[in-house]
């Protein structure tokens, strides 16, 4: 894409009112704008990365089976009566309209078993995974941390259903190995740590934390990975020994990008949702749900991957592949060449970002690059060209390569 | 896709309370579930649909310049105090939380004009074409008609802000066209409706207006599309002469598909939303409107194409392009074949849904084919395969065709 066509107008300085290190390099950026506390639209930049983020973890969920379909926001009273979350667990967080007669889902247990029970009769029906990625709603007095804490977001929420409790903790081991999986992909390398399950279950949880300044919860963590717990829960604390191997563990804040709820059967047995058994006896399904934080996860990743000067994408959710900057774009050979690789590179298949701009200087352009964090930068110029050359520099690093311009695309791997 | 792994049940008999046509197909071949009036989930085969109706206007939107954002359900009542529409226009309509303090996105002409303001400065940053697909929300007391009529909907909503009426003429004459090639790929042909503009804009707008007796609109138009308007403003009648050739006028019952409303400056003047010309004075921006109803479409090809038996999608929105049905399946012969003609269609990049089911006699399973409405429907038999054949039908022909195998995919044009 051409820069000059793109909706995108970088910012020296965030708003004031902004504290955290993702609301602030996001809105310079340009690719999130805010509508209020909590609330954010995705400008034409922060919706690609969206959109890389959610087809990762849509394609894992395929391939340990899930099923996508699409859920709703507004959702009936009589649905969370059934399991009496309305007014007994969820009535601090749930929006209502329509005099109080309808909720703006902030999770989809009710619903997804409403769902499930006119599908589920047999044992034949199981085990079934369903899965969506979509936006709910929270009330959140502290929505002060751009994209990790909001009032409305977007989410994957994949359910599990079983005819045994053994069935669920054979699936509960895959969707940690696919969590595991998709967080690599995202550059994020989350503890796996023991919490308690608040208003899903009695059963402890696990959660995906990744150790940042900005995370609102603590972890009390093995640095060997083999053990992590909220510090809410934790009879241990910094600087006892692992139980689990001889280090030290140590505590930290950290964001939580995604947990799964053993269910087992607390809202099947209160939402009729059974089937019959080989032996034609009704049994509740066995249930689990799995979350993944999609603006979230956007978010976690600019607390981590940025410098002084701006972001600094992973490859696989950056907006863009390749920035690509001519340096006096009014030399006619300049122009030619950088045009050529432009065309090269889309016909490869390469996210490009052609910086066309007339009316930049190199400086600008560079500290725009920087801030915006696509992960290779591309400079021609006449001093490049005097020795059919180009400038490759990888984002994050200080190191300036001069690339023959037939190398560029074994270099770049297309 | 295999049918026993696909989430999916179909009911011989709709629900008592539903009355559309879309409403009870849509249910009983399982696309579709209620959640109350007005409100549905999308199913997994509901959702490939819908995915496939939003990848067609994304990529005729990314044609003609426009550029993806995603902003947000989520409203502050102060942006639509700018305009004025909170308490005088838009009142009846908007669902209200946090005590009337927040709005749930009914449209989003204020929030895409606060969003386009923070950007546009000068000449050069016009003209800008921004589009989303979304959900939005409107309190409605007739949600009556299935996907027709909902509370809570899914719509593309593409603005245009221009620097002159001439150049948002320009643009107006081409999503006309592109709208046009749109609907053409849902196989409908709408009538270019003349239309008052409600509460958009005081004037005449175009609305897309598909013939069908479950519309809710009723147009007076040529039979050779040479004129068409909405009764509620027209003064001609059935039976008068076509204004613009010697037809004769009719009325029919119709349904609005899409809709283009030139907005002028009414939404920039109110929301201080202009631009520096070239002498450096300042000029208010111009604006269009350009809506789809993603999820009524879908209702509304359900209301044209289907037969007494079932829905009979039109192939580029089809949920699967081939429906591969075995008879007898036990035979190793039938079953071998089958497996070979799934795999080699498959890696063809064919859409194929293959119904592997044991315990349903060919007679349940060709219903089922014929509800579910998938464009190409092949059987595989014994005495098919006598003859090293399959059997062809497509779905609404009675026509069934016996095919050498190997001749499939010239047929099917793969």
């Amino acid at each position: 894409m051409k820069q000059s066509q793109l909706f995108n107008k970088t910012i020296k300085t965030a708003p004031r009112e902004e504290e955290s290190i993702n609301a602030k390099l996001l809105i310079r950026a340009g690719f999130i704008h805010k509508e209020m506390a909590g609330v954010w639209s995705f400008l034409p930049l922060g919706l690609r990365v969206i959109r890389k983020i959610e087809n990762i973890i849509r394609e894992e969920m395929n391939a340990i089976g899930g099923q996508e379909l699409l859920m709703t926001v507004l959702q009936p009273k009589s649905l969370w009566q059934e399991t009496g979350r309305w007014s007994n667990g969820m009535e601090a967080i749930i929006y209502k309209v329509e005099n109080g007669e309808i909720g703006l889902g902030p999770t989809h247990e009710e619903e997804v078993c409403d769902i499930a029970r006119t599908l589920i009769k047999s044992k034949d029906d199981l085990p079934l995974y369903l899965y969506q990625i979509q936006s709910k709603f929270r009330k959140e007095p502290r929505a002060k941390s751009g994209l990790l804490r909001c009032r409305e977001f977007e989410m994957k929420d994949l359910y599990s259903f079983h005819s045994s409790q053994k069935d669920f903790e054979k699936y509960y081991e895959v969707v940690k190995k696919s969590y595991f999986k998709i967080f690599k992909k995202f550059g994020l390398n989350p503890f796996l740590t023991q919490a308690s399950g608040g208003e899903f279950t009695k059963d402890f949880t696990h959660e995906f934390q990744v150790l940042s300044q900005s995370g609102e919860d603590k972890i009390i963590y093995c640095p060997s990975s083999h053990f992590s717990q909220n510090k809410e829960i934790s009879k241990v604390k910094a600087g006892d020994k692992c139980p689990l191997c001889s280090k030290i563990l140590k505590q930290g804040d950290a964001i939580e990008v995604g947990n799964i709820f053993p269910l087992k059967d607390k809202f099947s047995k209160k939402m009729n949702l059974s089937f019959f058994d080989e032996k034609g006896e009704k049994r509740n399904v066995m249930m689990g749900c799995y979350g993944i934080g999609v603006s979230r996860i956007m978010g976690t990743i600019v607390e981590i991957y940025h410098d002084q000067n701006g972001i600094i994408w992973p490859k696989e959710v950056a907006p863009f592949s390749v920035h690509l900057i001519p340096i006096e774009i009014s030399n006619s050979k300049v122009k030619k060449t950088t045009e050529k690789i432009y065309q090269n590179l889309q016909e490869r298949n390469i996210d490009i970002l052609y910086d066309d701009r007339q009316n930049k200087s190199p400086g600008e352009k560079f500290a725009e690059a920087d801030l915006i964090g696509i992960p290779f930068r591309i400079v021609i110029s006449e001093k490049t060209l005097k020795t059919n050359c180009l400038e490759l520099k990888k984002r994050g690093s200080a190191k300036k390569e001069l690339i023959k311009i037939n190398d560029i695309f074994k270099k770049l791997n297309v």
